[in-house]
């Protein structure tokens, strides 16, 4: 099935001392290779999917007592061979087995090498080979959600079925190519333009589902600002108390939690909280509210408090204007509502973008949170979302591809030219599931997967 | 074979992110647990040591593409059923997969209690227990070998033969016990003390070699110490690179060692680099080296560096008498010699514990690994290593008890208590293997284990 004729090795589980370690091989000599090491057992002779028990020794020298799992090609993971090593989870104990199967003849694999060679001996395509990488990255349940179905060949299989329809819409335009000479029309034009536009409609749903996407994958960029005591720092610290009460539960998990982000529904709110940021709220008053928020152009919302107990009408009024000449999405927090002067909290009630709130107390916190997710409207009509650019990229070419073949038909150039664009929008979704590849786009990608996978 | 009714889960493999996961389940309800998720199989209908591939489901939700190897109880780790989850590697699905288990009734898993249900179930004693956590926490080849050979039963033999041989002299001593009356005595008491001189050589030897076992497990605390520009950090730099020379020939080795240290014939020399010592050895003259020197109490051996180019003969003398006069075992280095005065390098070329080096330029660095090896004297004995604390108190005691039994038969004591004492002796060697337990011990022991282990 594949030409590949090297085998390849890593170390498949994180870095750093665990119960176990994995260590995977794939190729023409994994299970040799493994064999060799593992005196127990004849390897060559076992079934696929088995796991067998023993002694790991290079000569005379035990590395350790493992279990090896045995996948014989293609029901394997790349559809060669595939090994894999489970040993005590010891750094030392596991380069040390990687060192010997080195000596022995494998090769120490590249990022995302394993994955690459699922995809080149057909396992799944280059959108579902990419999704491994974003699955693996996941930290969110709509991270894993949107991950996964891509990964199962959600977004590939609408990527194909727009892929036949212009490959419908091309036949008939090259048949007419072949009776060029004749002169004939086999479809009319009123036709192929509507099909174009029922295409065009699909991959704008799909470029459109990208801004969904790309906070799905990257979070939204969240500002808290405000003049200083207004209770920024209290509100950040409820809304991820909260939040660690909630993971809490299952031990290890705040181990690897980024500190100043919060999950709402799935989607992730990053608190930037640049040092620069941060000192420059002491200047509010004096740059101006206006300049401040200048300062933010990373940050996608804005949560901007108000000191409803120790600030004047006159500064609030100032702050919320300077606030609406930004062209930041903010929300407007009246904080200390429940100390606040009652004129001013009437100013903050009347405000449409404005929650009362009790940073200190947790009062309200509740409806902050439903009002962040209003922030966020996951496209309607499917559960495929792009979520990378590469395919943004790709599908935008499509379109302008397309835009030139509608172009074409409009002001009747000939069928060669429109031939040659609709293969040129075929090119670009090709380019999405890899039928189309080049060697750099391939290294492109997978030296973005970690080692193992 | 256990009275053990709830069933347990946690991660196996390290925190972060990797290409797998490895999730443990083990108990009565393993293998109901993972095939209510596993809509792909009848997992109660599948072989032992088989794996199978198929989505993980929580009721509608996918939670991974994931492998499950499934190991029926007693051919597993714990002898109960044990379930492994291989899935993709990221913190969010492994957190969910966990969360789900445990929402379905299994219970997060404490430190050890993987290996601490396999002792209880008599797959290991409790020496071969803990050697399992030396094993994950191994750094070097002599850590992993004795760990490896203490797994492996080596050490548990060498308990099992010493009680085997005690439970003989016992059963002499109680046999008179029961013909008290008649006052005969069955075995000679010259016979009897020549047995127990045997055993207590044998358990001599293995309270000797804790201290090669703790140089094992702990490395060698060095301190390089000597006048400022002598070339200390030179020495330790030329030390280190070529030590990560070594090791960085395969990837990812390097991102967990910790930088001060090299190890020599799996023996690692920590260097001890405390702020302090740095600090005072401006001042090493003016207090002088013995005091430097009594700072360094933590120090098992001093690395002292004679700067041979710009240091006075008087001064050199008194660094080396200040040495002498310090209990800590130390080498002299002789630094610059290529470039130093004739009449200082054959100085230290008389001194015996001194060799002739230069740290720049790397010449005879091999002659002082060759010398740190030197301080290292495995027991020549076996290859069984006392490394654990707990191992050596026990032989401790078991070894006072033998004193008193050998004290009781030469002032002739009566049978009861002679008997009593060899209890003792007995009981003692039992705490090692684990036939004497109690739930603090345990408790105690395993609680140093990883999760999922």
């Amino acid at each position: 099935m594949s030409t590949i004729q090297d085998t390849i090795t890593a170390l498949a589980t994180p870095p750093g001392v665990g119960a176990i370690g994995i260590i995977r091989i794939s190729g023409p000599k994994a299970i040799a290779l493994a064999d060799a090491l593992f005196p127990a057992k004849d390897l060559s002779e076992v079934s696929s999917h088995t796991i067998h028990l023993g002694t790991l020794r290079d000569g005379d020298v035990i590395l350790d007592e493992v279990l090896i799992s045995i996948f014989k090609g293609p029901h394997s993971y790349t559809k060669e061979d595939v090994i894999e090593i489970s040993s005590h989870g010891s750094q030392f104990i596991l380069q040390k087995i990687l060192t010997v199967l080195v000596s022995r003849g494998a090769r120490l694999a590249k990022p995302g090498e394993f994955t690459q060679r699922a995809f080149l001996n057909g396992r799944f395509d280059l959108a579902q080979a990419e999704a491994v990488a974003d699955l693996i990255a996941s930290e969110n349940a709509s991270m894993q959600q949107t991950a996964m179905n891509q990964m199962r060949g959600g977004f590939s299989n609408e990527i194909k079925s727009l892929r036949e329809q212009l490959v419908h819409f091309a036949s008939m335009i090259e048949l007419e190519l072949d009776f060029a000479e004749e002169d004939v029309e086999f479809a009319d034009r009123k036709g192929l333009i509507e099909l174009i536009d029922k295409i065009k409609t699909l991959i704008k749903s799909l470029i459109a589902s990208f801004e969904y996407g790309n906070v799905i994958k990257n979070g939204i960029p969240t500002v808290i600002a405000g003049k200083p005591n207004a209770g920024k720092s209290t509100l950040l610290n409820a809304l991820l108390n909260e939040e660690r009460a909630i993971v809490s539960d299952v031990p290890g998990t705040t181990r690897d939690i980024i500190e100043d982000q919060i999950h709402i529904d799935g989607i992730t709110f990053r608190f930037i909280d640049t040092a620069g940021i941060r000192e420059t709220t002491d200047a509010v008053e004096s740059i101006g509210v206006a300049r401040t928020l200048a300062k933010m152009k990373e940050a996608s919302l804005v949560l901007f408090v108000i000191d409803l107990e120790n600030d004047s009408i006159d500064s609030i009024k100032e702050q919320i204007s300077g606030l609406k000449a930004s062209p930041v999405p903010y929300l407007l927090l009246g904080n200390k509502s429940d100390s606040g002067e009652s004129e001013l909290v009437e100013l903050l009630a009347d405000e449409k973008d404005a929650i009362l709130i009790s940073a200190k107390k947790k009062q309200n916190l509740e409806e902050l949170r439903e009002r962040l997710k209003g922030f966020i409207t996951a496209p309607a009509q499917s559960d495929v979302v792009v979520t990378n650019a590469r395919h943004l990229q790709s599908l935008q070419q499509t379109d302008e591809a397309l835009n030139r073949v509608i172009e074409g038909i409009n002001n009747q150039m000939s069928n060669d030219l429109v031939a040659q664009d609709i293969r040129s929008a075929l090119f670009h979704l090709g380019e999405i599931t890899g039928e189309i590849t080049t060697d750099d786009l391939l290294e492109n990608i997978f030296s973005k997967f970690c080692i193992g996978k």
